[in-house]
């Protein structure tokens, strides 16, 4: 099974597909879609939605994993992130991807098994669970990776508890 | 000229296009689209975007109207109408049609000449200038053609300010 993780933004938005065999876990392919600041807002979002679009036709990835947001900063970011989210979840319903969204304290826990886990373990236990040695760059890209690997994790329980059942 | 202005939402987004000749402004057709609360997020985008996109192609507006977005109520709520910003704002820029931005302030000022008119007032003076005589529903699709009068209005005063100079 192929999983895609995203960490939703319109100046940088993260993403990264893994592999999932049992329970080993790869990569397949990370980075960040980045848009340049000089252009407005819909020609940000229609870049964003292209390129995102053809790296899920590119890699088919069978789960698309996104953070839910929770903002009790700015309202104007919530609105901007918003926007980002809105087109990166048409982009999964065009190609009809199953959606899983998960909380912040559900990411952290998925990855260290500690919920108040800080940014730094989060980026250290998710290299080290997918085998990663080179820093990932930038942190988005590194969270989207953890997202996937918090999706698949949860897909992992789904099974467990129909076997159990 | 053909010019569509948008109020936007998830649940309901209003939209009125109207047509500019000289001073005059004609409706060509207004309504609102509106999706199911029984479905996901990002289904109901994907049904807004649909619809939109399908509107833009059949009425081929020359530009595009739609309100800023201030919030100091609920961030959920902001988050929710950014998504449905972003994909309306995608549609528009697939479609390669100017945008226009305008603030509340703007658009109750465009319609009834005062910065702190009620709704009613607008959606009184919106029917009076478009010569529409049964009361437009919902009231987004009312706000939505005022701000296409805006739009009309603001590009009237670019071209007078373009003669001075």
């Amino acid at each position: 099974m192929r999983i895609i993780g995203i960490d939703p933004g319109t100046a940088i938005c993260g993403y990264g597909i893994i592999d999932v065999k049992g329970s080993k876990l790869t990569p397949v392919a990370y980075g960040a879609i980045t848009t340049p600041k000089e252009l407005t807002d819909s020609q940000r979002l229609e870049i964003l939605f292209n390129d995102l679009s053809d790296i899920l036709e590119e890699y088919k990835p069978d789960k698309f994993g996104v953070e839910e947001l929770f903002f009790n900063r700015n309202v104007t970011t919530a609105i901007k992130v918003g926007q980002a989210r809105g087109v990166i979840l048409l982009a999964a319903e065009q190609q009809q991807i199953p959606l899983y969204e998960y909380t912040p304290l559900q990411i952290k826990q998925a990855v260290t098994g500690y919920g108040k886990a800080d940014k730094n373990q989060v980026i250290y236990m998710t290299m080290n669970i997918l085998g990663i040695r080179e820093k990932i760059k930038p942190d988005d890209t590194a969270d989207a990776l953890a997202v996937a690997i918090c999706t698949a994790h949860s897909s992992h329980q789904d099974r467990l508890m129909r076997l159990v059942k």
